[in-house]
């Protein structure tokens, strides 16, 4: 039944994420994506020609949820100081929330980054960016002071500074009873540094 | 010819150190340690009683390597905020060349840290005594802010948001080519997150 609905990329993307949740990032083919959509492998192999084009869109769809979620942080008309504090505090609730609501999927991906790192470097890039918008936003407002030297240097410089609220490399420190506060201390030396 | 010499606590560690480089921290058995140093295992537990208690005093021997190695700029006469970079710059050497010297010593330890845990908690807190004295001294000359809302808060936000350049867990970036410029964007931001 489930081959009689259209196949897009969407679909076969949503089995992917199942198929990889199911079986594991060793042992999931593309027959098993499949088999889970009713249809031959040739029919997924016309959307992703190889089982390595398929991991990576499937890399690359997981990471853009966090993009869509912080976008309103980014285009919000809050001053940029409260915006930039309430986008790093989303992305921290938001890997936070991921990591530990469905750590075997996180595990999962977190193989398929190792194995990605191209799609990786365009997904931080594109959070760079989303920094850079609202610390240009603050520095036309008086916000912020002029960025030293350049807009992109300090976004990815706020970015690094904030490594451990994001990184999933300390994902096991951010349940620490402290870890709010943790962030609370950084993120307000980081907003300090960054004001004229 | 090695048993005539006193039998020190510092000779044993020495001697664990060379059996975890040898053997790895799976296999390292006190007896191996002992005959590194020609004595019976009973010598080695009359100064540690337990094969852990005997890990973590070769754990805390390495890490305490870094705090001397960093002495120097809490104590030295320059203006703390260009003391505070060369301790950050000094860190990050350090780790990275630990790192990348001896990959598999580095591994072994990274074992090691991972079963103290406690052992790890009392050298981060050192390290971050450490940079609360340069902070103090800063303060006191003006050349920081009155740290918000405490100094140990403060030291403790200054060390999370250098993560990137010291905690092993990003050590696969240190070698990256544009580490030393992420390193200076970031410590640039701390400080000036630290002015008055």
């Amino acid at each position: 039944m489930a081959g009689t609905e259209t196949l897009t990329a969407e679909r076969i993307l949503e089995a992917t994420e199942e198929v990889l949740r199911r079986y594991g990032p060793a042992k999931a083919t593309v027959v098993d994506v499949a088999r889970v959509l009713g249809v031959s492998h040739g029919s997924v192999y016309r959307h992703f020609r190889t089982k390595a084009a398929l991991r990576e869109a499937v890399t690359e769809r997981w990471l853009s949820g966090t993009l869509a979620h912080l976008l309103p942080y980014v285009e919000g008309a809050a001053p940029a100081d409260a915006r930039l504090r309430e986008w790093l505090a989303a992305l921290f609730r938001f890997k936070r929330s991921k990591a530990g609501g469905d750590p075997e999927l996180m595990a999962t991906f977190q193989v398929l980054i190792s194995e990605n790192s191209a799609v990786v470097d365009r997904h931080e890039q594109h959070l760079v960016d989303q920094i850079a918008r609202i610390l240009a936003d603050g520095h036309r407002d008086g916000v912020f002071a002029a960025p030293e030297p350049d807009l992109a240097t300090t976004a990815r410089a706020v970015f690094h500074a904030t490594d451990r609220f994001h990184n999933p490399a300390h994902r096991a420190e951010w349940s620490a009873p402290d870890a709010e506060a943790a962030f609370d201390a950084v993120v307000a030396l980081v907003l300090s540094g960054l004001r004229p």
